[in-house]
């Protein structure tokens, strides 16, 4: 069975000073609503990292800003360790599936739904080597009823650096974030000009 | 025999995003003159562990805040490598062994004295239950010819934190820099109240 370290090995000396700073990459996106957020991730995954040293380690694509700052720190810090993203797991309705989701009524959900049908958008022009038409998305999101926009963005998948072209050509994310009745809601989809 | 990691294998992806940042540890005494430094030495030093994964790594203590940041890395991150100090090695006359030593004149040397007397003096007021008086040393190295004073001060070990009464009863340490000539020396002593 296995044993998580114990508060007193993960914080020997209470919290720490030293702290991994996630710069840049932890600053836009979700970092720009929970400013500092992503740097505790970044400096409390060191940690189990170095307590138990495993060969791979696994993390939800639901978050992919944060799987991207793990696979950073990893490189960055040479962590001997395989970083596994877990894919995102779908409703039938195309909602991702997210703890959040139970606070959401039965009429934010249908109006949620088009978070993922914005991305399966941006997905699908890709696929074709359509042009993106972002801000097209971006205005259709806007204006879309008991939906507040909060970014819908297509970024490296590597470094979440803004990809300014209207076709993609390297592997990219689309990242969104939208707040629907109680709930703020984050998804993302590959983009893959196959 | 031991072979260090390639370039390629210690930067793979060119210059590092994320830093381990040493806030305010990294900030003052040293710090002070070499903003980020030390930010990079903890950066540089986290790679090694993570590449080699040392049982031991030792670390000279002539630079006493690199030596008490590195611990508290590997306290915060839970590095598990074992971080052992080499004592200061001292010429006869006293000077703190340096590469820049051979930049010093021979009126420069005999100047720089005043820099390991200082430090000794205040070893042996705590020795002897003496108060410290920082404030007279500080003046009487404002006052030598051929040396200005940097910085003097009596610090905690292991955090660094200036130790604000005049009687040392924590292990500490005194820290101090001077320039003479060409040169920015510096140097420090433990003060143990045994």
């Amino acid at each position: 069975m296995f044993l998580p370290p114990s508060v007193e090995e993960t914080y020997p000396d209470s919290h720490p000073i030293l702290w991994v700073r996630t710069g840049e990459m932890g600053s836009k996106l979700e970092g720009a609503s929970r400013p500092g957020h992503l740097d505790g991730v970044a400096t409390v995954v060191a940690k189990p990292f170095n307590l138990i040293r495993p060969e791979r380690a696994y993390f939800g694509q639901k978050d992919a800003q944060q799987v991207a700052i793990i696979r950073r720190l990893v490189s960055d810090l040479n962590f001997p360790v395989e970083i596994c993203s877990v894919p995102i797991i779908r409703a039938k309705d195309g909602l991702a599936e997210s703890s959040r989701n139970q606070r959401l009524s039965e009429a934010n959900r249908k109006d949620a739904l088009v978070l993922p049908r914005a991305l399966q958008e941006l997905a699908q022009r890709c696929a074709n080597h359509e042009p993106l038409n972002l801000d097209g998305i971006r205005d259709s999101l806007r204006q879309s009823p008991g939906v507040e926009l909060d970014h819908v963005e297509v970024v490296d998948a590597a470094t979440l650096n803004p990809i300014s072209t209207n076709i993609v050509e390297a592997p990219a994310i689309a990242v969104a974030a939208i707040r629907v009745g109680p709930v703020r809601l984050i998804d993302n989809i590959e983009l893959n000009p196959s």
